[in-house]
């Protein structure tokens, strides 16, 4: 079987996690949130963002969590900002759309909103006299990292956030690979920082370690009024609960959450190397998503050994191609990739 | 702690399934249904009920497979008729309505719809003269078991199928506890014979046995077009497809989906003759879920002992309670709620 | 041509109506509801209903006016109670749930809500221990009149707003032919009684001598925030918002809005007279619409001298039939009633 | 008061349709629709697009024939391709995402869509492996004329066609303003040729003389099914239809509709004449609707004397004003703007 960079969703839970599922399976408990690891995981969770009084609620996946989230903090008649880029506008089969609220676009630099360019589309939004037809924005959405790859600084956040106070917006944050941006060795802050500087964000467990499971945080008690109801509204309330509670609670114990997202850091930095040494162009990422320049031809000639995703077409002869490390990524998994660069 | 019959998703996956997810662990696969254990358990299943041609997909829990099903299948401006206790119409938090679509409701018999009524109902709709003013109906939505634990006959689903044609209705079967069904004494027909009797069913995964998991069936390889996109609109698209792949592997391997079921019917009738022993009265029911009428005081006292949810008052001295065994129930938790009668 | 007792929307404006349109064409003005015709008809319904802070819309139909209205006053997870005669539940082909709201219902009395029912309903609710998998109430629907005819009195409105303050539940009065109702013998309060016992109300217009045109109420300036735009993503936003204004300023000029209404029910009730002489059962009413109990002979027969309308079956060989009075409705038509029936 | 050229809708209706009007006020008639008038002016309008086949449904506004058309053609999940210029994107509230769809965004080259820009996109969408996760396009939104005043030639409008054609996406034409484009000099069809063209389209009331109403028009009898309950839901349907189908009756009487066109067309090419004699820069517009740049000294200079739109800033000292003639606008009107120029 070929060595796999395709997505940080590929393998199963990280062995700590399948065996906390393993562990507590015989055991009875509520459900619906009321398990006993879900309690466990969130009191966790609130001392990791130290945050005593956060509300905490597990759903199954990044898409339900974003549509859950945005029609539960979004007036009806509100629309949400996003970069073109952001996951909700172009990978979710219009799921915000589905409950009535539009994406309202900004540039993407490199996956990126721009504070000022937020700050210009608001005035000019607020001057606008026709203001009564059109779409109000009631949220902020980004996404850390991006899809890109790269990750905001502690002072972009703080920006983006203090325009959201000033025009009256919520900020959230799509943390569906939240892990990798706070490994990151650009990130200049953690994640008790981070929930102080937003509504609400979400701390990804799919895509770092767990099977499924996405931990919704309101950091300051601040849920919507009738939240359960919203996730049960959205199909997104787990009757057997634990399925996400345990995760989670393997997850926060002794730093999981953050030495899975270590761990794949460091593949990726190992695999910058690899392709640098190559003479492949990088590029800039400091998490676990790597995207590399490659003509067609090295492409479909590294293809043969090592499975990855062809991102964008680059012209007609070059493609930008994506390749993610995990916590199941061996350092033999580099030297496979190593081996297919040399035979270029 | 205390014995709990409380419900059927109060306890872990079957030993088999949870084995299976801990064995497939180390392997990588493709994801969003794309795995070798998602294409292995819809053979499965295409075989267990006879279908080669079946559609196929997995969902994560009962309220999103409904959701997701009856969008699907619906236009826009069609509405769904279900009886009065059904799930849709009263526990679902208006997931229905969210997507837009009216539950359009009959009278319950004991949590059955009747093909007359149903009949009667639809013959009077289209003699309305202000049709063009009210929702149209486009669907049957029927749960089997029902909520109240009943069974419909073979004969009863051949009538309401016959009316469904007739009016050119899809009927769709809410099988989140299809198993417990299947395995009833009263039941007279295989699950074969039901793919044929409907346009689209699923089977039950979380309440028979699994963590997660809806199998959702198009018998006749009639899945909407781009149900793929619908199913990712509604959240509903697992990442890691292979955490539903693997248990719906392992609940079709060896027969286990029945097995539990059976060993569930089993518990359940011991159960009835222990009530019945007790002179408490018990409502009909040939499944897993025990409906019995309790004073209040002899369910205060009973509580203190075992487990249980009341299910709805019956004036002010006496409740219906709900009694659920599942594939961990055991001897042991029965001689326990034998001994908490004996001391009424 | 037949003489029509169908409906009261099948006659133009009234006179006076239609005059004010001609004789204001030539003006200019702005649009979008600030036009001087729409700014004078709130001045003069806000003196109308002693409530200086109303704030007032003019949209252009009753369905849209009351899924506007719904949508606008809910939040998304929220459901609305209405009687099972409700106009909501059965003849908007589903405009309520298109904005993804449930319509719950509760029995029908002659078209009129219970208020000790309501409350019954409201504490078994908040009872239930699955509240969180339930859609929350968040409004109470009724129509002045109802769909039947029948009138409230002033305590049982007041005893639902009694219920309705104590859930902390919206109510909210369909008037779309208000008119009629404050002109009943059987109403003891006036327009300006009502607008104190709800949270919003229309004045309906279409239907009591305007071409189109429904005025909604919010009788203490507590409109939605940003209403404006939810009534523009309602397509519901007249660009030549003159044409309501001017219609709503004749009405509510000369107190012309009841003398239509007080005409209407004054042919009513000699029609009721007309019936009861030639020994036709009639329903109770007190307004505009008038229920007759035919058999088929009789209504086939009648059927060949006016038209009116058939509004359900009783049993096989009795029809309930409707006959609806207007401002355009004359002593002649009467007269044409009164010789059908001598024929029988 | 001051002479007005904010739009097309601040006068009343075209003497001819208000006099309709005034001469049918007094006829009885049926609703919804099914009055005389309206088959009437089916009728006629059939006639004038040579499709006697031709489904027709008169609506009330611009906003609310979108949004019903857009979701009774749409799949649930499908979007809708429109220019970021195009009205539903951007002035109508949200109303299209109101029922669930996204509106997919192209380049605008002076309001208009280019057809191979638009190919260009979808071969890039059917190419991209991860489809199943995104909106699929189900129809392209175009208005003729545009926004900005804009034509399409016939060529232009073919080629779009084409594209929808091999792509299997409807082509929907607003045409708010239809008879402006039409009656343009740069026009090189007629309505005939436009209804072959398109999948569905509306002929604009409002804004060319009526009081309010536009005529969907599906040339070849190609309404969804059910269509009038999807108005009806929409809020859309009309009681007294008399209103809608009286005006289209004198609208398509004698060649109304384009006379009124021309007439306006006329105004507007004079405007241009005093314009440019003036040294104001003009945008290219061979409609109703002009676009000039004022520095902001000239803007201001001009309002004391009439009235128009600000469109958008032109950096900090010039703005894009617009100037809108109609029905209405008279020769007078025009000195008016002249002299307001030649004080400048």
């Amino acid at each position: 079987m070929k060595t796999s960079f395709e997505s940080d969703y590929n393998n199963g839970a990280h062995p700590e996690v399948i065996c906390h599922l393993l562990e507590t399976n015989g055991k009875q408990s509520q459900s619906y949130g009321f398990d006993e690891w879900s309690e466990q995981a969130r009191n966790k969770i609130r001392t990791a963002i130290k945050c005593p009084e956060a509300d905490i609620f597990f759903l199954v996946g990044g898409t339900q969590a974003n549509a859950t989230v945005i029609d539960g903090m979004l007036q009806t008649y509100e629309g949400v900002l996003a970069v073109q880029t952001g996951h909700i506008n172009v990978h979710e089969s219009g799921a915000v759309e589905a409950s009535g609220h539009k994406v309202i676009t900004l540039p993407s630099h490199a996956g990126k909103m721009d504070a000022s360019e937020l700050e210009a589309w608001l005035e000019a939004f607020h001057a606008d006299p026709t203001l009564e037809h059109m779409v109000i924005p009631g949220m902020v959405y980004i996404t850390f990292p991006t899809e890109l790859g790269t990750v905001y600084t502690a002072k972009e956040i703080d920006e983006i956030l203090s325009v959201c106070r000033r025009y009256e917006l919520k900020l959230f944050i799509d943390g569906a690979r939240l892990g990798y941006g706070l490994a990151s060795a650009e990130c200049d802050f953690d994640l008790a920082w981070l929930a102080q500087h937003c509504d609400v964000f979400y701390i990804g467990g799919t895509k770092v370690g767990a099977l499924c499971g996405e931990a919704v945080v309101f950091p300051r008690g601040n849920a919507p009024r009738h939240f359960m109801n919203i996730v049960k509204r959205h199909g997104a309330l787990l009757a057997k609960s634990r399925l996400a509670g345990v995760q989670f609670d393997a997850l926060f114990t002794d730093n999981l959450y953050l030495r899975i997202a270590k761990h794949a850091i460091d593949m990726a930095m190992k695999m910058r190397t690899i392709f640098a040494e190559a003479g492949i162009p990088l590029r800039d990422s400091s998490t676990n998503q790597q995207f590399v320049e490659l003509t067609n031809t090295q492409m479909e000639h590294i293809m043969h050994d090592v499975l990855f995703e062809t991102w964008e077409p680059l012209g007609a002869d070059r493609t930008l191609c994506r390749f993610v490390t995990s916590w199941a990524t061996t350092d033999r998994d580099l030297r496979d990739l190593k081996e297919a660069l040399e035979t270029l």
